[in-house]
């Protein structure tokens, strides 16, 4: 590795005046000494006194190695903005960068405007150091709680998909993004740098990799730090960008390095601004980007018990670990605080001196107080159409078939068109598949790239975007809602576990952000899973998976709903509703085969308003007290469901059947449990508390008995569902090895239905046979037997 | 983009004579008909009869796209393997690849040796044809079924992390591994560039990336067939590579380049391993590699109803649809087919002509035939040192501390001592701080980017690899075991998530590679989740979610196993089991925090044999009928629940409280659902049918009720656990945030046992007033109160 000191980048930005240096070293070493004051002082904030052990936090939690850059790249960029006007928000990616972010919030004033216990004088910066890592105080990451920042930097990886999914539609909007070394190893972030080829500078904002190398992980080298220079320099142009290094120790040289260096890239951004927007020049662009090399740990101790500290991964976390016991730790502490010169920094209150905040930007252009950084403040309700306007006639329930994804496609396309800088829509290269290409009536696919004479519907500014990541999928839109704005990511329901912990870390997000006043609430996380378990008839066993359910409803009850709309038409009337929510995660499942049309519009609002109901057409119940329940949810398991209750209805025709179709599969818990959950005694009254339910779901049983283990009649509940069998095959031939088909649902009843068992007998040894001949027709022929293929409900009377 | 055409590569390999030129063409010729027989024909294999509709598949679900491209890499491969005597293995990237590994397998006689029904000649060409994509047939990815494969191709991104995983410790293999464009978008595929930076010359085989750029996905352009070409040559520069280009669509012409290429790639990695080996040469070395620039669909129909099909998107999947019903369509199949010319690539009992298969290896030469791609073949048994000769000395149960990962660091340190070329241990870079440190007295982190005189413990063959992505930690090791050899991936539990999508393909591997006979059964995936969610103290909400599990057992039962150790001795136990296992994926969840040592070496070999049993010391139901049964799993819960029933001991000393340790979670599951499970009678003997059961479990306490919903006594099973309540907090702040502490498990049996609750009534208010008492004391001091901090069990008599 070349020395780092050998390489300052030769660049044309206006350099600092004496004065401007002094300004930005004292910002940053004001939120340097801030930042130390968090990981360690319980008391004695501005060490008015000489440090004593009891000034000291018992458990030494923080992480010191990241902050020191985070603190000079914020220093630097609030310069360029009080400077240039630049509209400018931040995204911290290193882990543990919290100590900066909040240090830095707190020297802005945002932070007391926002926790005002937490003021800007002596008290507040006592109460400020006191709460962080400390027991119900803040996190060490950058988090809901955190002013300025819509990324959550505990999980690595996102800091970039983050910070594009912000610019995207904010047409003014310069976001740095900080990439820590360590989160680059991530596969999410190394597939992100590909964003530049998505990023349209006539609609977009910009995006400003700062790509700190510190050097270290945990305990040893990143990758990054330690490939040749040259090497590192060729992945980033290959990726689309210009890289200006800016690296070394000595903080003047570095402040002037930086301050030119950042000034020629927002210049360069300008550029590209002006040239795209005013001249019409299209791509590609080379978009600039800063590579910060500086020391793990910079201006903190660099040697600690005869071991190098400052410059290696001993700064990681806490660089004098024993201050309390250890006497000569403790005087080193104070050394290391006191080197920050305190008393220059903060008044005799407590409060930074004019001259410290001089570069300080006003109101909401400082980056910690960016309304994009709490999206509900910018948040606009979506014009929506009518979904009632693109509802499936419905003579009679079930007696024909629509695609359903393809029914909401349309809505889809209208919203688009009226809500052209607002909305949209991720996918990794399945929306056609998934049959929602009604929207390429309206617009394009997101393409920056080159193209081809055969190419179609791309388009710079496309509101659909495509790429094969579902991580940059789930980033982009995160990044797009939580500045305010709205989406939607369809995916396919096996592969969205790919960003099972992405999902994690926004629905955390969200339990949070509930709690925090200040922040708005913003557009719901909308999740359409289309080409689901039940239909991977090419993609076989691999593509077969429904367990994102289970996987979501793990989190809090608050923030997670789940649909299973069973039609077109439920289908909208759910799109609908999520399209109009806020603050929740919404999965929706719902297939993109023709499947049946079962409810007229009215009756579907209603059913999706109630979550679930009985079907009377389908059921033979009367009104009465049923002899057994046979329930569903989702459109396959309705289906077999359906075709069950018509046998039944055929072959015993004095058994009272009622069919119960769950939409809404959080109806399901108790009330106690879940906002949406049914009382014991409409529980009850649906599914008895006597009878045999028999359940046809459509993912895996066991959740449904997870959802309702408490409910009186458990013990009577007998739930088919995706059991891991599957394969290349046929629709029916899936159902049939899962149990899950209309034959083996038929065999449920009878097996549990008291009394059954001896009187339909011979129905049962039927249903075999019937399941034999399909499995028999599907081997043979290759496809499912046409009285399958074909079957609707019967029209009655 | 520039003319494909215009840039083939100047470079030196040998060139092929007019005789090898034949040879290569009429393999890749033979492969490609017979991939895309594969995708129509149910019959007239040979098409000795005119193409009629009733020879067509009455559902058209293959993929052609990819598949001509990846039969010429193969039979270069292939060829360079019979010139050279290279070992090589592949690996198919590409979705939908399988028609041609299957193809090619079958040309190579390999495919014939193992399904013997599917034979080299006229009938089992037949059957190779109708078998693909049909009910009960093979998958359209690379599979398990497939012969030469350890990758599954259905979901993408690994096709590089496998490679390399079959490389390390291989000394004299080359994996070649194909790329897909689509896959190369993803964030795992994108991150696993940066392997050269961990690939040892001299210990390791080489892995020959071929990016194959076909430039479309299912809909549209991939980001890397668009770039500028000199972006795409600096972003593989830029991850250490040297890229050869070929491109072009004429066949001579291309194989020619192709051939040439490959010579000149595999002479170069035969002159790294001369300089490193020999030479004594360190790198960084440039491994070659290759971009392949063909058409998609190439060889295929040009233009289908007026709109070009090769060498755009439209090839994608089955590019003439219409066959069965539309005359024209199946006049352009049938030219389409004959263009190959069966007749000069098979005999007239079908066998491939002696020509056409001169090229192929022979025996486990066979690319399609390589033993390491079914690594169980040349699995050899581990040198386990004797896992009680760690054990830690528990004079008492529960009366002092050890931390359980720190002492099986010790175990895994001889592991890797006595296994020095088959075991390795991957993690994010927390070996360290997950304590297992132990080991790197025996070895290093594998590294070979650059160093620093301050570094410590890198090394080029270290035996513990770090890298900050879990995608690359998991693929590696998948590579790793399905090629024969041994491992364990440690990792924070919450961040495990981050490869729920992996582990669910690895799963489904397993299950289907259990029904295969010729594979022979490889080592167990197994997971270490060691810095877990009761134990985030200063990383916080982010950090905490114990649902991997919950992902787990939703694969089958037959492939999972979940442990639990309490303490140091039982995770030594189960590590050992763990390590012998086969076939499975095992998931070890275990603190690194000082616990209580609960249990002799004997003992807790006896309790980890039976997955979960009665603590006879803390227990006070003297072996007859308890009044309450406290159940616990994990070390934390564990703690809590030893000290509620000293609390209970000490309180209500006449009330008979049976504990219960579960190590083993699927004990709880009915012996119907799970080979481990527990059968009722013995179930209920420990639980009993008729008293509470408060369980302490770590955690999501649903999982506990999925589990056990169908036992007799589930109606008074009471589970607390994880309840997605976290902070950054000490660690008896985070079980009262989810009321599983020793005080509320008081609290719970205090209120289930019948007329407890007014005799107890005073304690039950002293629970109530411990916690509040521990609450403001930890709010105060940032520390738990010292009688919480250091409980120990009581010493006995």
């Amino acid at each position: 590795m070349p020395d780092p000191s050998t390489r300052s980048t030769e660049i044309a930005g206006t350099p600092l005046d004496p004065g401007e240096l002094r300004q930005v070293d004292l910002y940053w070493r004001a939120a340097n000494y801030l930042s130390a004051g968090q990981i360690y002082l319980l008391d004695n904030p501005l060490l008015r006194e000489p440090l004593a052990p009891e000034h000291i936090k018992p458990r030494l939690l923080g992480h010191w190695g990241t902050t020191p850059g985070l603190n000079f790249v914020y220093a630097h960029l609030s310069r360029q903005v009080r400077r240039r006007g630049t509209e400018m928000m931040w995204i911290v990616g290193p882990g543990h960068g919290g100590p900066a972010a909040v240090a830095t919030a707190w020297l802005d004033g945002t932070y007391s405007e926002i926790y005002p216990r937490v003021s800007r004088d002596a008290e507040g910066m006592r109460r400020l150091f006191r709460q962080f890592s400390f027991p119900g105080g803040v996190p060490s990451h950058a988090a809901p709680e955190t002013p300025g920042s819509i990324h959550e930097g505990g999980e690595l990886g996102y800091a970039l998909s983050h910070a594009y999914g912000a610019a995207f539609d904010n047409p003014s909007l310069v976001v740095a993004a900080v990439v820590g070394d360590g989160e680059a190893e991530t596969g999410p972030l190394a597939g992100s740098w590909s964003s530049t080829r998505f990023l349209d500078p006539v609609r977009d904002g910009a995006v400003l990799p700062i790509l700190h190398l510190n050097g270290y992980k945990i305990a040893g080298p990143t990758v990054l730090a330690r490939i040749p220079e040259s090497d590192l320099v060729a992945l980033l142009e290959g990726h689309g960008h210009r890289p200006y290094l800016v690296s070394g120790d000595d903080p003047e040289t570095m402040h002037r390095q930086m301050a030119a260096t950042l000034d020629t890239a927002l210049d360069e951004i300008d550029a590209i601004r002006t040239r795209a927007r005013e001249e019409g020049v299209t791509g590609p662009f080379r978009w600039p980007m800063i590579v910060l090399r500086s020391p793990k740990g910079w201006t903190g101790p660099a040697e600690v018990d005869g071991e190098p500290v400052a410059g290696t991964w001993r700064s990681h976390q806490v660089p004098l670990p024993g201050v309390r016991e250890n006497a000569d730790h403790l005087r080193q502490l104070e050394e290391w605080l006191r080197g920050y010169r305190p008393e220059e920094l903060f008044d005799d209150d407590g409060r930074p001196r004019p001259e410290v905040v001089a570069q300080v930007p006003r109101g909401d252009r400082r980056i910690s107080a960016s309304p994009h950084a709490n999206g509900g403040r910018l948040l606009t309700d979506l014009a929506l159409p009518d979904f009632r306007d693109y509802a499936v006639d419905v003579p009679a329930p079930g007696a024909d078939t629509a695609e359903p994804t393809r029914v909401l496609g349309g809505f889809l396309r209208d919203v688009i068109t009226a809500n052209p800088r607002t909305f949209r829509v991720m996918g990794p290269d399945e929306t056609a598949s998934n049959r929602l290409d009604a929207m390429f009536d309206a617009t394009g696919r997101t393409w920056e790239a080159a193209t081809l004479p055969t190419d179609r519907g791309l388009a710079p500014d496309g509101r659909v975007m495509e790429v094969l990541s579902e991580h940059l999928c789930q980033g982009w839109l995160e990044g797009y809602l939580l500045t305010g704005r709205h989406g939607l990511l369809n995916s396919y329901e096996a592969f969205v576990h790919i960003v099972d912990s992405m999902f994690n870390q926004h629905a955390k997000w969200l339990k949070v952000a509930r709690t925090l006043p200040w922040r708005k609430p913003v557009a719901s996380l909308n999740y359409l899973l289309s080409s689901h378990v039940w239909r991977q008839d090419h993609n076989g066993f691999s593509h077969q998976d429904p367990g994102f359910l289970d996987h979501v409803v793990n989190k809090k009850a608050e923030v997670v709903r789940v649909y299973l709309p069973p039609d077109a038409n439920t289908l909208l009337s759910m799109a609908d509703h999520c399209l109009r929510s806020r603050d929740y995660v919404n999965v929706i499942v719902s297939g993109k085969q023709p499947s049946l049309n079962l409810l007229p519009m009215d009756a579907a609002i209603e059913h999706c308003a109630r979550g679930l109901g009985v079907l009377d057409w389908a059921s033979s119940d009367e009104g009465g007290h049923p002899d057994v329940v046979l329930a569903c949810a989702g459109d396959v398991p309705t289906l077999e469901a359906l075709a069950a209750a018509d046998l039944l209805r055929r072959h015993l025709p004095d058994l009272r059947v009622r069919l119960v179709n769950v939409v809404d599969l959080m109806r399901l818990q108790p009330d106690s449990e879940h906002p949406h959950g049914l009382s014991d005694r409409d529980y009850d009254a649906l599914f008895t508390v006597d009878r045999p339910v028999v359940f046809a779901f459509h993912g895996y049983p066991a959740l449904i008995h997870r959802l309702a283990y408490r409910r009186a009649g458990h013990a009577n509940l007998h739930v088919r569902g995706y059991k891991e069998e599957g394969t290349t095959t046929t629709p029916f031939d899936m159902v049939m090895m899962n149990d899950l088909d209309r034959f083996h649902l038929v065999m449920d009843v009878i097996d549990r239905v008291p009394g059954l068992a001896d009187r339909a007998a011979d129905l049962r040894r039927h249903m075999e046979e019937e399941r034999r001949r399909c499995r028999a027709h599907t081997r043979e022929h290759g496809e499912d037997a046409p009285d399958i293929r074909d079957w609707t409900w019967p029209h009655r009377g």
